[in-house]
């Protein structure tokens, strides 16, 4: 997407051919900071610092921390030594052990000398398959918000979203962003409420600098607002993205999209979550499977924001002495799940629904 | 309650006998800062500035004002003038105009001459009237913990509350924290989950702060937080203030409680409001007809906290050019809430349960 008129990817081959460049998103919506990633642990610190997130971005970003580890030691305990390291990274999102066995897959069979090449030929290639899946759920997503718009005879069509699944969570067009970024292009009035998605910020911070820089519609809530948008009819349907989505359709996102999700079922609102394949965990049967990820609780005490002069800084919110807790995601049980949008199509938030299209 | 082992109420008669004097709380909780009110338009400040919040202070400082105006002018215009103004400056509490209903009622049958002192005398009533009340609340709402205690075998009771309705809400003891207070208080192992309550932050900023102040245990969470602790089993009931009350039991209060409401109901946790009478509207048949303020939007794209050097500092948080929107609250239809806790006693959160205790 674009970033004033410029089109941008989150992560993209360095012009030396054995970097990959990021878009290091803690600088956000302040700063566009590009950052190189040389090593296999400036890969693993851009993920677990969040310079990058998002899940299929994760993926990507995987896929080129295991290149970038192959130039170093391309043997079969380099690999094993790589595929480690990055797994440890995060813990949610299940894309990272998707690309990781993605990357296994191609390099096993080769000789270490072929490795290096085979793997930035992967990662680009991941990273291709992944633009390419993001604009097919805009595609097959777009038809939803058209029906909106329809039945609101061209009046805008208002789109509750959390946290960011935009193109900056992807490489690009996003997950959730992509059917809003579709309809933008046909001419679709769309307006999206970006919850600001605390802690973190990803919604007032990501989300809005996107669809921003793009130039879409959009309003900064906080995330205690959308039951009351809803309640009041200001809100038509609701698409967010997932970090894992288990066989059932049970899907864990960033922590609170559970509470929109009974908001909108609660006042009869359509609630899709966009997912690519590479989410789906058939090895888990449940959501209440998915291990929840704890992080620092500084994430929530403090804030990073831009003071009147310009420059960037933090500061404390809550008193000294009052310990915090900083769950990262939370579990939506398939029951309060509309439908997915996939790259393959639409479908139910079920196991038939899932196998209908994947099995 | 306590501030470094120091009683303290909200508001209380200055020393000259004809001022108000207040907690800042806008500069907690990284100042104590007491404001002198000698004015009707200082008072109207402090209302609209959120120096003083909570429908109950909100109510008694209304009634300071009205007493302040007195002294300038205390004719039967006088006094209209005054409760216009005061009327004007927060549109969702009810305990404002309730306050002011009260002073009407003390002072109009009083020649001008009498209204200064009769005035400060019913501003001190509302008061005290207000501390006892917030007292009986906590007497009343301490045996739903303890129940919980019990059931425990003496484990920590986890309590999770939305926005301030604490002592800092009220005069002294609070609405909601008012029965954590008592559990304290009687020795009963207690935890609060504190919701950080966005924007403006009255969780992390006085919710904490009061709580820390007291010695009660307590942990920041993000608003998006309390849908996954619930699914955890790590949430036993949830207490939380309104502003008010409509005859059928629905509740207005701070933004995001409704959707804490549906995350009880789905969970299985009871959810209780506590309230004194002041808050109930029996002009208003339903949640749906309670005006709903709208703040500025900096409260949504600015954040106040503390520098590393200590200093106060406010910073963006949200793109240049992103736009936000602001509600204050939202309304939980009766049907989440499991009970009322007032001051004089339990009751179901219907037409019948209020009925029973008010009619």
């Amino acid at each position: 997407m674009n970033i004033g008129g410029k089109p941008y990817r989150t992560i993209w081959l360095g012009r030396d051919g054995v970097s990959a460049e990021i878009i290091d998103q803690t600088k956000l919506p302040f700063a566009l900071d590009i950052v190189s990633l040389r090593t296999l642990e400036e890969a693993a610190f851009a993920i677990s610092s969040m310079q990058v997130r998002g899940a299929p971005l994760i993926g990507a970003t995987v896929a080129y921390g295991v290149a970038l580890a192959m130039r170093v030691d391309a043997s079969d305990a380099g690999l094993a030594r790589a595929c480690e390291a990055l797994a440890a990274t995060r813990p949610t999102a299940v894309n990272l052990r998707w690309a990781l066995d993605e990357m296994k897959t191609a390099l096993a069979p080769q000789p270490p000398e072929a490795r290096v090449a085979a793997a930035f030929a992967r990662a680009a290639e991941i990273c291709d398959e992944d633009v390419a899946a993001c604009r097919k759920i805009g595609e097959h997503g777009v038809g939803l918000i058209k029906a909106h718009a329809e039945r609101k005879r061209g009046g805008t069509v208002n789109i509750l979203t959390h946290c960011n699944a935009g193109w900056l969570a992807t490489v690009d067009w996003g997950t959730a962003l992509a059917p809003i970024y579709r309809a933008y292009d046909e001419g679709i009035s769309v307006h999206v409420w970006v919850d600001e998605t605390r802690p973190r910020n990803q919604g007032a911070s990501l989300t809005a600098f996107e669809l921003g820089a793009h130039g879409v519609l959009h309003t900064v809530i906080a995330d205690n607002t959308g039951g009351h948008l809803m309640q009041a009819g200001l809100v038509d349907l609701c698409i967010v993205g997932t970090d894992r989505t288990t066989a059932n359709g049970d899907v864990a996102n960033k922590i609170g999209t559970y509470l929109k999700a009974l908001a909108a079922k609660d006042n009869g609102i359509q609630f899709f979550v966009a997912l690519p394949h590479s989410t789906i965990d058939w090895t888990l049967d449940d959501g209440r499977e998915i291990p929840i990820e704890e992080r620092d609780a500084r994430e929530v005490t403090h804030m990073t924001g831009q003071l009147a002069d310009g420059t960037v800084a933090t500061v404390a919110i809550t008193p000294p002495g009052s310990p915090a807790a900083n769950y990262a995601f939370d579990v939506t049980p398939s029951r309060l799940v509309t439908g997915f949008i996939t790259e393959r199509g639409l479908t139910m938030a079920s196991r038939e629904g899932l196998s209908l299209l994947y099995a």
